[in-house]
Parts: C-alpha cells; structure tokens; sequence
C-alpha cells in the first residue's frame, strides 16, 4: 500500500495511491498519514479497501511529505562502507546518530533551497524507515513490528556548516528544505527486504549515486533496535539511514549543488523526488 | 507573565501563575500554550487579563512542560567557559549546536528515569529561551523580537552514551525524561537582562551548580540570530542555552545520577525544578 499527502503545504489530505498510479482521496477513512493512522490495526484496516471506490484526485497535485507530525528525524552517519571511505571516514563500530530539524522536511518535489552563505549544499539519497508504534527497549527481532514502512528520503547536507563551522553535524543538515520526504509511505509489506533496494541520484541527469541498501553496514531493524535502547521512537518518527557513494564532497575536485540544478532521486519500489535548487531568499 | 500547563501527561490545560503565585485556567482564552498563542499579539492579549478574573486551579496539580508543540529542542554545546575548562575542552569559536529529542521533554518535577545500561547520567542545569515567532535569518537586533520567553531546561545528559559510543552528542541526551522543561514559561518583559540571572542545581541538597547567565559565552540575542541562518526557528521551539560549571563529569572523581537521587535546580526569575531520579524499566 502507498500513503501520500497531497494539496499546498500546511493543508495536505491523505491519499492512496492505486496500481493504476492514481491518487485517490482517503480523507473519509483518516485524517492524515501521521500518529495513530500509522499503527498496525489502522494499516491492515486501509489495506482492506479498494482504492478504486474512493475518490479519485483530479490533475497532479503538489505532493507533501508523505507522513506527518515527525517528531523526530533520525540519521545515521557513514552507514555505508564504500561511502565513509569515499570521505575519509572510516566506518564506526556501532552507528553514528544525529538529528536533522524537523522544519527541514519538505515535499518530494518541492523546491531545495539553498542557505545563504553556501557554497557546499551536497546530496544524499537514503532509505527512510517510519515509525508506526512506539519503540522503547525493542530486540532486533522485535524491531519491525513497530515500523508502518519505508520511504525515500533526501538528506541534504551543507559541509561547509556540518564540518567547518565548530563540531556537530545537526549545523549542516537542518537548514529549510533539506529533508524531501516521499513521494510516498510504502507499508513493509510491499519493502520484504529492505537490504537489497536500488537507489540512485542524478544532478541534471548526470548520475552521481548508484547504490543499493545491500551495502548497507547497521540494516533497518538492526537500527530500530539500537535506537529505542537511547530514546522511544514514536509513531511518525522517521529513520534516515544513510547514503551510498557518490555524493558531491567525495568528487575530485568536489562538486556541489548550484542554482538552476535539478536533482533527480529514487529507489526501487518507493518511487522517485525532483528537485529543482534555487537560493534561499 | 508567567505560563504554565498543568494536568496529566498529554492532557494539559493552560494557565497563568497570579503575584499569588497560585495557577488560574487560561482555557478560556488559549487552547494551549504553544504555536500561535506564543505570537507577540496573542502575549500581549494574555497580558491584558487580571489573573484574579480566572478560574483558580484547586490543588496542587503536576506540571507538564511549559510549552507545548516543541519541533525543536536545541542545545549549545560548551557555552560557559569556565564549563568547558571542566570538561578539558576550549571554547569553540562559534557556537556548537546539537538536537535533544523532543520525546525527552518532560515537565519539570516529572521523574528523571536512568536508561538501561546507563552509568554516567548527569545533570546540567540551562536557560532555555522559547521562540515566539519565525526566526529566519534573522538580525541580533531582531532577535528579541521572535522570543516568546524564558524556562529552566534540566539538559540531562548521560556521557557514556555522549562520548564513547561513536561520534555525535544527540545519543547521549535524547532519552526520555532528559529534558524537564518549566515550570513557566516567563515573558520577557519580566526578564530584562537574560545574560545576568542566578542559576544553581543541587543533588540531595548539596550544592552542585551554583553560576550564572553571566558568564555564558554566546548570549541569548546572538544564538537565536545565529542558528535563524542555519535553519528557521518555528513558535514553540526551544533553545536551551549551555551549563555553567560544576557537572558530574568534572569532578574528581566524576560522580553520576543514582536511583533514589533528588535533583533540584533553579534560575532567577524562572523559578525551579524537582526531579526524583529511577531507573527505567
């Protein structure tokens, strides 16, 4: 099943999106896709209805993040072995956590902005795990049971603010639009294995990332896991667990986003997000 | 003026603390104290009511945080620099920022849990200043201008967790119940001088922290004009602002939070906190 929020940002309705592409309108079922509409009872409840009786969206309407009421979202650093070593890091012995602003969380399409003062705005495509019950103290085996699904999410990162600007990444990776999140919530029984997903990026149709989950080192239950030991993960929360090689500070010379760029990103089986980057303000 | 919410976790109502110092209901004339009725105008409304007209709250009611809707807790690292000289760090020549989770917003004489398989969790005693409206790049002069008020924020932190489990602070200070926050959100006009408040936290009733806003390296004005160019400061949003001297962590030899400790901690103006401290689960 896939979960979207569509309409102007600040008012989106929930969606569902049939096998024919559509969108169709699933406000009289909940209210949004966010809080208690992601538990385990209310997706098998969604699950049982045929989108094609509810009604259809008319046209192509802004997409907004495609969950809300985030609380918290999570990333983890250098969780993939061929991308720490592009950047000089060498991969942790258990997962480096940060935090991005949840005011950073825009739609998939919606435009990235680039901060005044850049001039090292960098891409990142990543798996995004969503939250749909409370997770505290939960065992790897544990973990799943608490998650409603899968999503891409782009964790823009400014390096100059993350790296150079005194310690702390959350600097470099908070600004406004850094975190497009969609197109759409895929419900984990669509994602059976969440380790062995294509993903890609393009910057003006140049591909630039060209991983798979596969090298992924701490997977998705794994990291619910090791997460709900430091702090409960609440439904709407969202994990965004890394990114493959090929971002724009591993290039020699390094290579960042620019006004007038489009990016272009996805993964297999969670669609794809167009950004065009323009500056802030 | 001073604002507070009070009644069970999750079902809070508004209120206002009288010269009295006794909590009248504000329902009637905000839903809550968060997002919108933080805005200037709405303070400013609020200002105008005689809390002798409100309905008194009978008791002595728990206290929940004293805003609500908080997308981000953000915190300063190292702000003090007789602090950083106890941890053996410098001071930065910018501000350090760092993200607790909000999920570890308590109210402020909520218990404070000890995390499983925590040994060093400590106490930091903070000024937290509450964002009233947007703040986006953002002048120092301008700054006041987006500042709802004032709180205590109890910045627990458990440094194991902080410092020695790869990279990044926001594992070491995102649990649950690491973020006692209230007992009011006082208005600024209350406090006219933020950079000269007494601040003070005790263990068992032995004097631990005993400083001041005084001798804050960045101050209130320059670090909400200095993160509005990193990412927009939403309503509700707290930042809280770094610890004077006198943490666990450096003493000699280092000494933790224990089960059974009694952690009380104040600011001038602001009122103080109570924390009975358990282990978690």
């Amino acid at each position: 099943m896939k979960l979207v929020r569509y309409g102007e940002a600040g008012s989106e309705r929930p969606g569902m999106v049939g096998a024919d592409g559509k969108i169709r309108d699933l406000s009289a079922h909940v209210a949004d896709v966010a809080g208690a509409a992601l538990a385990p009872q209310s997706l098998a409840e969604l699950a049982r209805i045929d989108p094609a009786t509810l009604p259809p969206v008319d046209g192509s309407p802004r997409l907004g993040p495609c969950v809300s009421g985030t609380g918290k979202l999570i990333c983890i650093g250098l969780n993939y072995s061929d991308h720490a070593a592009e950047t000089g890091a060498t991969v942790p012995p258990e997962p480096i956590i940060f935090m991005k602003a949840t005011s950073a969380i825009v739609g998939p399409n919606d435009d990235l902005l680039i901060p005044r003062g850049s001039e090292k705005t960098d891409w990142e495509v990543e798996l995004g795990i969503i939250i749909g019950k409370q997770a505290k103290y939960v065992s790897e085996a544990e973990a799943l049971d608490c998650v409603a699904g899968y999503c891409i999410v782009h964790d823009v990162s400014e390096r100059a603010f993350q790296t150079e600007r005194s310690g702390q990444w959350t600097k470099g990776k908070s600004c406004d639009t850094f975190g497009p999140t969609g197109p759409w919530l895929v419900t984990k029984d669509e994602i059976p294995d969440p380790q062995n997903l294509k993903m890609w990026l393009t910057v003006n149709g140049e591909f630039m990332q060209d991983g798979s989950t596969k090298t992924m080192v701490f997977g998705a239950s794994y990291l619910v896991s090791y997460l709900s030991q430091f702090m409960s993960l609440q439904p709407g929360d969202i994990i965004s667990t890394g990114t493959p090689p090929g971002v724009g500070m591993g290039m020699k010379p390094p290579r960042y986003l620019k006004a007038g760029d489009v990016v272009e990103l996805g993964i297999e089986g969670l669609g794809s997000q167009r950004q065009q980057v323009r500056a802030d303000g």
